[in-house]
């Protein structure tokens, strides 16, 4: 397939991927790489769930809750820190709503009774497609926690339902690209967002036309394409996950 | 088509759609109702652009922004004021996004040069979809601004490149519905915001698998019922504005 | 009595006055229009009473607070959204504080035991004497909510001890007006906010010299002015009322 | 006059007045003294000012603001500091806003030439009569500012067109007693706070009902009451200035 | 020794130091004046202890937490209000850490039990060492607040464990300079604020090459420069104790 | 040295330091660890300078601003997100002033005309002494943008003036040891935070007797391992920029 954009990329390949196992303070910590874009996710264990659950009154069940944030020196024209503004942008608040959801998915909350897994994401360096980097690399993070809490013997079954990843697709140039690095993610006339187990199941769907609109053909399309990068994605954290079992 | 959930209204019938005009202050004000949601948007004009996009140093251009509240009586619960608890919610900002992103996408902004139409939607009685009724009937109080602006001769060419409007779809119990109430949204195991020009041009697509994940067929289907929604907004949009036109 | 400011209204008359009851999600739900200026005012209730009740350690007893607020678009040149600027402007929070204290002038709070009602005030659209606009509407919001109460069997006897009302009078060029609005506020000399139940009983008497100084006699005039324009709001609220009750 | 509440004051006394100048860095900086409540009041000269006087566009003029707030330590409960709640307390603006136009209705705005006279007022020990100390206390430091401003050359023209004081009136048991302590302002029937001049001149009349309400005649006997404290307080306010006179 | 930058006042000498017993609401209240530096600390009694503490599941104990601010009319150019603004600055919470941490090294916490002490320092004239004056003060408002809590019975045991001061050292054009003012400070090549028992017992010492960097004999010379003016003030707050001893 | 605190590094020693340069967006970027601590500093370029500066009105300056954050996940207990909070800790305001200060302190401003050097400290993992591992590796990322400046020629003379390091030390158990790790840190009797140039020269010191106080001899000796590590830490620092200076 030729390719005016990428020069050394075809249109339905991924970045070079990478999860890196981090030993650090959190019950899980993974560093994941997506080209040059990197996301520091931990997934840490906190005891008792939101208050709203709680004035819900339903049996007990538990909780995961994601933060996002971009490090200011990530982009280079440095970002302005959150914290200092005094509030979190509302593309942060969209994206931690997205993860929190997506992972959500994945677990069946009655299994983790009264915990709460709380999943940070950072992303160190920006190049694009951020936060279906997070999802995919949050997931694993996510694991290892599930697998401290066994190991605590804080749970006892598996909570885990599904394994889940996220990739983005998109229309550049009247071209369909998987994983679209910031360069292309700026000119792209439609950007879509998926999560997904791989099985044709998907969880979510986000796609926006930025400058064209997108006929029903389209989205089939990048459905399509992004289909074939969460394959790859779920073998990779399949691996990872694989790796770190044996280190334990 | 038999339906358990919906013993009035068929499954692909939206509610009882009305737009009225509001002789208000601001530039366009229109009340729209979506059976019981119902919701006020303005559209004042704003001398100026964001600060952003002086920065950027592109030529003069205009801009349409958006914001998105639910009144604190809007919901049976009532829920917190955002103002006094001194931040939006996510979820508002979530929504003011997804509005701004819409509406931008049927303006030609070169062509409004200097001035910001500043979209307002405040939702005064909640019965679900709300951020599709708001988009549906902000689009009406944006074309208002529009003529107000020409009227002014402050802009001469019109700026508007087509007419969107929003719908929502879900499966609820297996079944697929069209424009979801509060009552089924809340139970519903998929649900879709989708916006379009009903020429199976699409602006934004959002699915989310609440509890159950979605196929590619399902996919499909839901799309192809938000178009009837669609189409039916549409037409009850022109007929608003053909009515106002005549009263001017 | 010849008046120059106003050519279609005699200086000792109210605008056009009415309350319409919503069938809203909120117990009571209420919109009040004085002339262009038009309120939305919700009674909603909520379990338990405020912190700082609790602490005194008193009897248990109810509450009644009071939210307001004026949105973007309801003013020709928009106003900032509160919930966006990160707070309530001071004016906002002198206004909300009025009509709490206002309503729980009506109350005999020890029979709302461990309840609050929570009034919301929001202006869809401004034209002068919002504050005055919001109490007179919100009353009948509370008494809604009050019904409601009863209905539940949640309260046994009836906590309202008196009806209530307000008015703004001024004096613009020298002439002394009842219901200011906007265009005779921004330039009336003094103006006042009257709050009382008609019986020369007074809650409230808010009186600022703008720009020339009050005489007393010419304070015991205003106060005189607002009494015509008290008695006919109380009987309108009285006309709503009784038309609801049928209605129930 | 008999008097059950104040055994040591009659009713229609004020309590000790002081008014000291300070030696400080502000251009006037005074500390008055209510009995034991105890306030200090800064008047800063600002170069330029508000944002919203420029945007009015209005020929050159300057501006009075004016900040209020209670120390921490100030009360028996300690209250809550607010900056570190990150916010004003409703009562705190609702104050300043009072403080501020009380104010500028002495002043000839367009003799003060894009100069801004910045009031801060602070409770250093709270009896009671708080904002109407801050006032009467601020009037005299303004006035010190107004010097600072002749003896730089910066204005012309005497900017003052009026003195002004402020002083409480109250219902206590029946009773009516002037300049009210904390402990009968806690169970005041009713409290009137008034600023004047001193000629049958009012500048701000704010009265409350808090238990009962008031008649028109109670209305006309306080603001007579208050008018014997506001005397008092402009001959003690015209010594001070005297003394300050000498000493420059 | 000859001086260049003081002609009044030795290099080796502190400013004219007082500490005055206010008749406060606070359990203790003393007003401190260092030369035109005037700070008024209260130590206000509050029943329990941060929830932090709670949390540390450890034996019941208490805690004191201090504020600082600057009242915005303190200084030749006027402070913004730190409430208006919506924080703290760094500078106040920088310095309310070292209060607070200073004041704490002085107690045996554990014979508070369950009781907090509130230290608010407000800076009423500024000219130079708030800081070091505010932890001089506050110590003496501290000691009047555990003996109320003596006096009311509340607790036992004398939980002071220590008399502590704090003052400022400098280097300013190479001469070594005590307790510097502002217009010494804004100069000085190296300022150091030192708290101390005054027996060769340091509790913080922070030193800050400004201009040209420091020598450890520098360092040395400035620690004994500093235990001059320490051992002064410990003085002046023995006295001052001793005369409030005797009014009790 | 016996030691029984650290059975496997000498009282007088460092843990394991390295320094990487990460090929990122900003113009600096660097992986400091010390044993577990894990910061990365980026240096960005942002044109113009502070508004307090312009304000100052002086000669052409540039501006060095730091900030300082912990990542949520970074703590065995995850500490809270504190742009979720809406507000930075007044710890890391602490720490980031002092960071501020002493990386300005190698810098000739003068020479950076117009130009802020932004620098950004992100706790990735914490284990004690993260504000001195913060300054040493802000340097480096500090001279990598001072570099890029000179390659893009936006300066011309070199601005550093020196080049510092950090390093804590502290009294744990009677026992002075160097580089604390946050086991020793949360026992120890004092903790002491130097940065210096390594020429008996210091920029910072700030001592806290955090349970025992501390003597004059306790201070020189403190002082002097500090300078142990210092001297350590300036040769990595310089190996670091040896080899990326090679890379270029």
């Amino acid at each position: 397939m030729t390719n005016f954009i990428r020069e050394k990329r075809p249109s339905d390949k991924t970045r070079d991927i990478s999860f890196e196992r981090n030993n650090g303070n959190a019950a899980g910590s993974v560093t994941g790489k997506f080209g040059n874009t990197i996301v520091l996710c931990t997934a840490s264990i906190v005891p008792g769930v939101p208050r709203f659950l709680k004035e819900r009154g339903v049996a007990k069940q538990g909780w995961l809750s994601a933060e996002y944030s971009m490090l200011p020196g990530a982009t280079t024209k440095r970002n302005l820190r959150e914290s200092s503004q005094g509030k979190q942008t509302g593309r942060s608040q969209e994206i931690q709503r997205l993860i929190g959801r997506s992972l959500r998915s994945c677990l069946d909350l009655n299994k983790l009774k009264d915990i709460t897994i709380m999943i940070d994401c950072d992303v160190l360096q920006a190049d694009g497609s951020t936060r279906t980097a997070a999802i995919s690399t949050a997931y694993i993070a996510m694991v290892y926690a599930i697998w401290e809490l066994q190991r605590r013997k804080a749970i006892k079954a598996d909570p885990i339902v599904s394994q889940i990843a996220a990739v983005s697709v998109g229309i550049v140039a009247g071209e369909m690209l998987l994983d679209l690095d910031y360069a292309e993610d700026s000119i792209a006339e439609t950007d879509m967002n998926i999560v997904a187990t791989g099985k044709d199941e998907f969880i979510e769907i986000q796609g926006t036309a930025e400058q064209k609109t997108l006929t029903t053909q389209q989205l089939l399309e990048l459905v399509n394409l992004a289909n074939i990068g969460i394959a790859e994605i779920l073998l990779k954290q399949q691996e990872a996950l694989a790796n770190s079992s044996v280190m334990q």
